[in-house]
């Protein structure tokens, strides 16, 4: 069997158990969430077995300690695993919800019921736990999934994806609900995202190439989440004290992650008191600090912040600094370099607040927060299978909705159009 | 200037405007709406002249009569077209409309913000009403617009844009948000759809064919509304004097709809009850009925329908009628041949009734009621751009709402992650 047939065939089980999965009980589909956490626990020392192999080759092949880092299982990454999945099954089912259900003059009644996409399709990079963490969420929104992994993974994959298969099965359901590809073969990512056919939605997880690549070749919308260039602007109206505060975690929570602040935009009325205060806080933790000319005119032993600077995710311990004329300066500045993922604003001038809501076009907009803030756990989605950076369908942290649609739904007792 | 400079610099004005419309108050947008209702009055004369244009050189190009017929501005055609600007103006504007803002633990806000999506392309086929509707449903969501209608509307769309452009411009709002593409050259609907860095979507409404063109070659998400081959099952336990009431409707009350029933399943207990007398009235308006064998076994003077026929959008007056075992087949047969727009059972069976609504996957799903209410005016959406037969972003009759999208706005007093 050639890639394309061997494919085609994936994408033909994953509808036939996407009809099953659509109209399966919330019950049924926890069971099988409960089952998998178990197997994933019963299997665990078969798991560090086939993770042992992954690490293996990657350290043969060179990998990075990072990589390495990333790829690897032990029992309390398994364990959070297991928990993720009882989190997701702790989640209201979001499939079958009825909404604004209204009678019309015509005497129908018109509303809305939450459904599943379909069939998911996940490519992602070298982490073992997104095979569980997005085949749970899909399953519990009625999807099924197609996850193409890393080939630095492909091990730890097939060992959970077993689990999954298994589980699935325990509670009744077709283990092809949630399938791996087994083949290391990089055309089978061409193949899955030209599948309109059977395949609703393609979901990237990985680099921001890797993302590019993908939205360019594919047939079939994706959900993107590009990469995280994000800004906190102190407005010369702000209170001193929630700046300083606000702005430092927004950088030195944590560094690699995509809501981490990587531009701070300084009101110029307000640069001499905030600048100098925080520019110690931030050297203190070893973050290194890069500045506009008026900024090294109040902080002098900076350097000097290039061009390349303000659209540069660092996802590292580095900070460029901008002053900024007022309000509508910052929000050219966000409108040019942000890239659409999450920016706030300090101030306590309620106009300000308003405006830097209504016009900055982001996932996430926020007033006196840390960018930090923006993720589906901390915004109550429960858990999420990415950010998306999109405007369409779904945007910012994507949870169990964001992987539904809605249909209409009409009730009448022999109406007809007049 | 080179096709890909000029369409480029269409894009960039569009982009520009976008900004504009976005924080635009709903005030400002309906005195443009109505600026534009006065200057379609205004120039009535010189759109009767422009429309003359466009049909002489359609007839001298041997254009059919109904195409012609679409083609055509009369007075009672721009008195619809004025009208249709007043009722979006009357709509409610679903921009910065902010739903589900609640605290989370960590003390924030978090709340969804509706959205423009920015840029709307939109190619269409003869028919100038579409210019302005397609315009103003836009301009009210707070997108900027590039429209491209057929090369034969040309005139007609260039006077309609010109009406347009002078109403924005009268409510100090650029003439740009609403751009009409004045070259004829098909190459421009090919870089259109790919300015992904200029235009946010691509709404193409037209025959099958385009639209299968357009969502293949797109770079762009494309709200598709492909054909409608819709169904009506008439249930075993449905009522006799409802069933036929609504599959005589479904069919009848208008031919060329999307939306009309091209396909009428009944269990086949209940066949020989409810076919003859439905035929007869079927019969009498003119329609020609194809059936299955067990179709003509009751109706012995029916054409045989071919398999062609079960995947058929007739748009005229022909139905094709096959008998099916059960509620399960009648699903079964929707679910292989149903364009996913819109579904009916008629029963009054309650468990039947939950099951269709729950298993049959597509845009509208109906109990007891005629395939012909799906659109946007009977579900109360107030308008329509067109109906969208995918599941991602919209789904069903796309109004206001579908051209929005939410962001996350996170509101906080000073508040870090912890």
């Amino acid at each position: 069997m050639d890639l394309q047939e061997h494919m085609l065939r994936i994408g033909k089980l994953a509808r036939e158990a996407a009809k099953i999965l659509a109209k399966t009980p919330t019950k049924i589909k926890n069971q099988a969430l409960e089952a998998i956490a178990q197997q994933l626990e019963q299997q665990q020392a078969q798991l560090l077995v086939a993770n042992a192999k992954d690490l293996e080759t990657g350290q043969a092949k060179g990998l990075d300690s990072a990589l390495l880092d990333r790829l690897a299982l032990n029992n309390s990454r398994i364990a959070n695993l297991i928990e993720g999945l009882y989190q997701v099954l702790a989640l209201p089912d979001p499939i079958g919800a009825i909404t604004d259900l209204n009678y019309r003059p015509s005497g129908i009644q018109v509303g809305k019921m939450r459904v599943p996409l379909g069939v998911v399709g996940i490519i992602y990079e070298s982490r073992p736990n997104v095979t569980a963490d997005a085949a749970a969420l899909c399953l519990k929104s009625g999807n099924a999934t197609i996850l193409r992994g890393g080939s630095e993974s492909i091990h730890s994959n097939q060992a959970i994806a077993q689990c999954i298969s298994t589980g699935l099965q325990l509670a009744g359901l077709p283990g092809t609900a949630v399938q791996v590809i087994e083949t290391t073969d990089r055309a089978a990512v061409g193949e899955l995202i030209r599948m309109d056919q059977y395949v609703d939605v393609i979901i990237p997880r990985g680099g921001k190439d890797l993302i590019k690549r993908i939205s360019q070749e594919a047939r079939i919308p994706v959900i993107k989440h590009l990469h995280g260039v994000c800004h906190t602007y102190i407005d010369d109206q702000a209170d001193l004290d929630k700046a300083i505060t606000v702005a430092y975690n927004a950088k030195t929570q944590r560094y690699g992650t995509c809501n981490t602040m990587e531009t701070l935009l300084v009101a110029v009325g307000i640069a001499a008191q905030v600048l100098p205060p925080l520019a110690e806080k931030y050297q203190a933790a070893g973050v290194e600090l890069r500045g506009c000319p008026a900024t090294q005119a109040i902080l002098p032993e900076l350097k000097a912040a290039t061009p390349v600077d303000w659209d540069t995710e660092y996802l590292a311990p580095i900070l460029s600094i901008r002053i900024v004329k007022d309000l509508d300066a910052a929000i050219e500045h966000i409108g040019q370099h942000s890239s659409q993922h999450t920016d706030a604003i300090i101030t306590e001038n309620w106009q300000r607040a308003r405006r830097f809501l209504t016009e900055v076009d982001s996932s996430s907009v926020m007033v006196n927060a840390s960018t930090r803030f923006a993720d589906g756990f901390e915004y109550g989605l429960g858990a999420e299978i990415g950010i998306s950076t999109d405007k369409f369908h779904a945007r910012g942290p994507v949870g169990l909705e964001g992987l539904t649609s809605q249909k209409f739904i009409v009730l009448g007792d022999g109406h007809i159009r007049q």
